[in-house]
């Protein structure tokens, strides 16, 4: 068990103050993870913070040995075996206990009504939204009081990156990196954009396993090879599609370790680079920190924006960059703040995570783009992905 | 484009007519694919199947090279570029069209209310489900007429197998076979489980796009090693434990292929088994077979958990099955309907699918389960996997 983050929690309860919110009550694995530290294995937890106290867990006993290393007060219920109550049976029970020990009957509840993105739990393949079950259950618990949409605190609090997240961070893109490394081994005349994105998810899941004290790692990687590049504009899936002698191969990598994101993208070319290959992608590189350099607390996401758009206007693509220039992430790989786009006027705050990646996409040709992950801070933006940005 | 699958819309037809639903409109990939034949990379695609008519898709454009292979009538909104409509302004447009076309001013339309657990689109990291936002537009749009929970209805359509469906998990359990053999070559003394796990993924991701005409294929493979495999009776994660000579390991494997699952588990032996492994294996070997073979149309759901059940009992292991037997899947690898658990009165029917899934755990030494995909026909049980379930 780690030290409960105090930072994390004084936030929380301020905006819980400004909203007039008296306990949040969280089924998604992103969000009980950011109320209790436990990245669940399955969506079967909840995580309930009252205002002014410290979180509880509630977990299935399967989950245990991981859930009760949390700094949740973690309590833990059967589930899934002959015999064993159903999931909502058990959280009523729990919940209601949880309502009375608390004094939360005539309270004003905060809940996930809003979320409908979501991060997967440990378990992708079968993710959990909130849908009318749980919203039905906690109503009836909390009968006595309101039941409120706590989508927009979360997000604000989530915003704002601890130290102690911030760790997590740097853990999820030195993992992400190995990926990289793999990537550029990968990249042969010949192979399937398939075989390459899968390469790179084996890398991460059989290193990330253990690396810095780190649990549990996944990524899902994403290869384009040749002109197809082009589409890589928004996302695309890796094909059975071979990459051929020259071909630019551009990598998407999304990576996730203990519940913490990493976002990155990548370029490289199959040989030699060609001129052209080499201009844009010092120009996409230039774009990119320009954006970089212009993030510090109080510069507006537009500005950063406009520091990638203009480089990229300048020296002559300015019809080829297409999308925005980077958004927030953390707890799920595309966080809704800061959103970097143009003409945007919200302000950077120290502690802030966002992605920068700018790209220049040409129909026939292909695209380049690079990606990274940087932090906000006082002192200045501080890149959390550090790997080599050079073709 | 691939020929309607009819058989499926006169029996969703029928669903409809009997819960007096007039259109079903689904966001979740899932259900999209269902009414659409089209699996979404991403959550931001909606199916419409108005009563007596052909589905609607609406689709992202940068999804259009792969929506417009659907058998709906596939409209294309563009989506993720700077200066684009956001999504629900989109899908408010395009489902207002629809409305208008269809004359559904004051019809009753279906919804996925009460789904939470829910399978991904392709793009595994970043799932959907169903909040406040999707519902709240719906009744927007449908004002004058009334919006209903349909999840009971898709539910019960999903339960039975088409021949189409049937051939496509056909292919997604071939590819799975793939993970299976590797997973043999893997399991060696100094691997750790993470590392078994990567493998057998990379093998299925690398080898299933472009397999047999499908397009992408993932898996996530969870590895136990040793005493610890005590603990898959219920679901765990790979760890960075390594393998030693004679432990028991044991693989639990979802695969997915263009949106179609299998869900196999097979157990191997590092090195030589001893005589008890092998009696363990033969017992949980003879309870699946005789579940198997209880497979007809009309038989309860519970008359085949009890076959498996009866079966380990009487080998003297009646103390060490403590889960179901079997479940539903196809378009999710876990499905509501058939659950094969004790005294369940329900009945199969031809076209259903389910796991059979009879396993031993011992506290202290390890366990062994043995899953398969079956298929009830009125000519017996299908295997729908097919793989060696020898020791």
């Amino acid at each position: 068990m780690v030290e409960i983050d105090k930072t994390r929690f004084d936030r929380l309860q301020e905006e819980m103050e400004r909203e007039n919110v008296d306990a949040l009550i969280c089924r998604l694995p992103e969000n009980v993870l950011y109320l209790s530290d436990y990245w669940a294995q399955q969506g079967l937890s909840l995580a309930i913070l009252p205002k002014g106290e410290e979180p509880i867990l509630l977990a299935p006993e399967v989950e245990e040995p991981y859930a009760e290393k949390s700094w949740a007060d973690t309590r833990i219920f059967g589930w899934g075996l002959v015999g064993e109550d159903d999931l909502f049976s058990s959280w009523e029970r729990l919940l209601s206990d949880i309502r009375d020990e608390q004094s939360l009957q005539n309270s004003t509840v905060g809940v996930e009504t809003s979320f409908e993105l979501v991060a997967p739990p440990y378990n992708v393949m079968e993710p959990v939204g909130v849908g009318k079950p749980t919203l039905n259950l906690i109503e009836k618990v909390f009968s006595g009081g309101e039941v409120v949409d706590a989508t927009g605190l979360l997000e604000k609090a989530r915003s704002v990156k601890t130290d102690y997240e911030q760790d997590k961070l740097r853990v999820a893109n030195e993992v992400a990196a190995l990926g990289l490394a793999r990537f550029e081994e990968e990249v042969l005349p010949g192979k399937t954009e398939a075989q390459v994105a899968a390469a790179v998810e084996q890398e991460i899941r059989s290193k990330g396993a253990g690396y810095k004290g780190a649990n549990f790692a996944r990524a899902s990687a994403e290869i384009r090879t040749g002109p197809g590049s082009f589409e890589t504009l928004l996302f695309v899936p890796s094909r059975s599609e071979r990459i051929t002698e020259g071909d630019i191969v551009l990598l998407e990598l999304p990576t996730v370790v203990d519940g913490y994101w990493s976002d990155l993208t990548r370029v490289t070319v199959a040989g030699r680079p060609t001129k052209k290959q080499k201009e844009i992608h010092n120009l996409v590189s230039k774009a990119q920190q320009a954006a970089i350099d212009r993030m510090s607390p109080g510069t507006s996401w537009g500005e950063v924006d406009k520091a990638a758009r203009e480089t990229i206007e300048k020296g002559g693509y300015g019809d080829n960059f297409p999308h925005i220039t980077g958004h927030g992430l953390g707890l799920r790989y595309h966080e809704n703040i800061p959103m970097l786009y143009p003409g945007a006027d919200d302000e950077l705050e120290s502690g802030m995570v966002t992605s920068v990646e700018p790209g220049i996409y040409i129909e026939g040709w292909g695209g380049i783009r690079m990606e990274d992950n940087i932090l906000v801070t006082e002192d200045g933006p501080e890149l959390l992905s550090t790997y080599d940005r050079t073709l």
